[in-house]
């Protein structure tokens, strides 16, 4: 167990943001609700799982709507705590531990904030290593560990509980209560125990987190070499560096969704084209799979480094698109049929990173 | 307390179908599982809030989606069931009776099958006294008294349970559930005690809907001044008798809308028109409302007086259209706000049954 530092805040808010491959909610908002923990409980907590009583109860928690609306609907902290609190009523069992469901974004920071406020540590894993649009698509899924029961709660006092047949059906049915209760939300599901989190979850992502966030902020304050350290680090490559030529964007059946098109600064005849749901999906470059998920695209600021989220995407950005691996968790049965193209209706083939078949 | 006879069943069936106002799911599937339920488990017992402990746990069960699909999805049992049963383990209790939500067509028959296969009588009351199309229009409601917690279950296992701050974003939770687990669903709400049903339910809707069927089914017979007496103990009046000459049939946002164009029989010249939302909400004639809800507005054959349900209104049928005033419970404060024509987004006025202003 160890404290989170000021210093590993912005190191994480860096990281979050990169690893929100877009989406994730705006970390700005996020780091805020953390400091304010800070503040308000002093000690923020990560833990291992082997700190904790491996039959204590896990409780994820994460905002869920679409990102262009928590930019205008700032969290409140009712409709995160008001899930754990009713979830945990309907197990009967109070939590030993929180833990974020994805890293990238506000979901890597809002865990930290409510798990500061509630006095319990957060979990150094996830079930992403990234942020993806839909509950269903982690690696819990393909452990056959079950989304529900599940909760999802507004800042205003409504909860819904569901135990759902399939983490799909979970993931309709929680879209469809977001709908109604504003698109941003606080949810908490695939609650399970410390074990299973060491045996199924992807370990150190927070941590990972922190370190990628270092890398890039080293990038940021222009140090030498320190581009190729980043990129190293993440096992990442820089595919395409141009100009925002075209962003389309629209809030349909629960998701921001888009398409961004890029023409190549050394060579306008060269696009790259970028489809969005939440988060940043597949990248064409002249209508050729390059980067598909579930490996990460991140579009960072050409000028200084920043990665820069779907909802702030605008035409005329000069941008670098980095291409990262996902987690090596990732690659296991189920995989592409849960979180490769196809499942977010692409019919295209996955192409693992770097471009060989 | 008493039983539920045979021939109650077939008057029941035939006063429901009235009093569902064209919606309330198909009645003959609701009578085909009573009648199984009387095979299987016997005794069916009606009971009077003043039979129970006062502050026994009554829950109610009702089917929701839209009686279009309804049709071609029977009930299978576990969808309701389901629901009691996690509604009863989410509150700790178990109930002492069920009761239905509304009395019109399935939703008057279900809570008595179900009741009969859960050992447990029916409360003689309602709270609408005929069907609605949205679970907050009750005088329940009124009352102040909240529908939540609910639940929402499919047959295969997927439940759902909502805590509400108020009955119209309990509607709105449920429909949107609703919408992804099928269209034909289980519901529990407005969960209460005995002695808050002798206090604002409706009383007696369960004997009156028998009453009324056992009128309509003389009429049927062609008994001798049958169809006059009927009218008297409806309070109902025949508006118009025409032919349907359009009908415009929609399945949108959970609900199954439409409109009704009826020519009258002796003079062409004269048309009614009927505004559709799972019920028939309002008549027009000649643009002008005649019948407006929360008085009901009954299509009846005009060859047989068999009452038909929106599903089965087509093109060239022969019909009555009957108003009927709604049950004296509604008119109290509240009433056109929640159930009145602007309810529906229609700006018209109500127009108390029998014309007068």
């Amino acid at each position: 167990m160890r404290e989170l530092t000021l210093a590993d805040l912005d190191d994480m808010v860096l990281g979050a943001t990169l690893l929100g491959v877009g989406g994730g909610g705006d970390p700005y908002i996020g780091r805020l609700m953390v400091r304010q923990a800070m503040e308000d409980y002093g000690t923020v907590r990560i833990a291992e799982p082997a700190d904790l009583d491996p039959d204590g109860l896990v409780l994820t928690i994460a905002m869920i709507g679409a990102p262009t609306v928590i930019g205008e609907k700032v969290p409140a902290g009712p409709e995160y705590t008001g899930c754990i609190e009713a979830l945990s009523t309907y197990l009967g069992k109070k939590p030993v531990a929180l833990m974020p469901i994805e890293v990238g974004g506000m979901n890597t920071l809002i865990p930290i904030a409510i798990a500061a406020a509630m006095g319990l540590p957060v979990i150094d894993a996830d079930s992403m290593r990234r942020a993806f649009p839909q509950i269903e698509m982690t690696v819990f899924t393909l452990a056959g560990i079950s989304a529900s029961p599940m909760s999802v709660a507004d800042e205003k006092g409504n909860v819904v509980i569901f135990e759902t047949t399939t983490n799909q059906i979970a993931e309709k049915l929680a879209r469809a209560a977001v709908m109604q209760l504003g698109m941003a939300n606080g949810i908490s599901c695939y609650s399970m125990t410390v074990s299973q989190v060491a045996k199924h979850g992807i370990q150190g992502s927070m941590s990972y987190c922190v370190d990628l966030g270092r890398k890039l902020a080293a990038v940021q304050r222009g140090e030498e070499g320190a581009y190729d350290a980043f990129l190293d680090f993440a096992k990442a490559k820089k595919f395409f560096s141009g100009k925002i030529i075209d962003i389309d964007r629209r809030t349909t059946e629960g998701f921001a969704r888009g398409t961004l098109v890029i023409e190549h600064l050394d060579d306008p005849a060269r696009t790259m084209r970028i489809e969005i749901q939440n988060e940043l999906l597949l990248a064409f470059e002249d209508g050729k799979p390059v980067i598909t998920t579930p490996d990460l695209i991140c579009v960072l600021d050409h000028e200084n480094a920043q990665p820069i989220t779907t909802e702030t995407l605008a035409f005329g950005q000069r941008v670098d698109v980095i291409g990262m691996p996902c987690a090596p968790e990732w690659h296991q049965p189920g995989m592409l049929e849960l979180v490769g193209p196809k499942a977010f209706g692409y019919d295209i083939p996955y192409v693992p990173m770097g471009g060989e078949a």
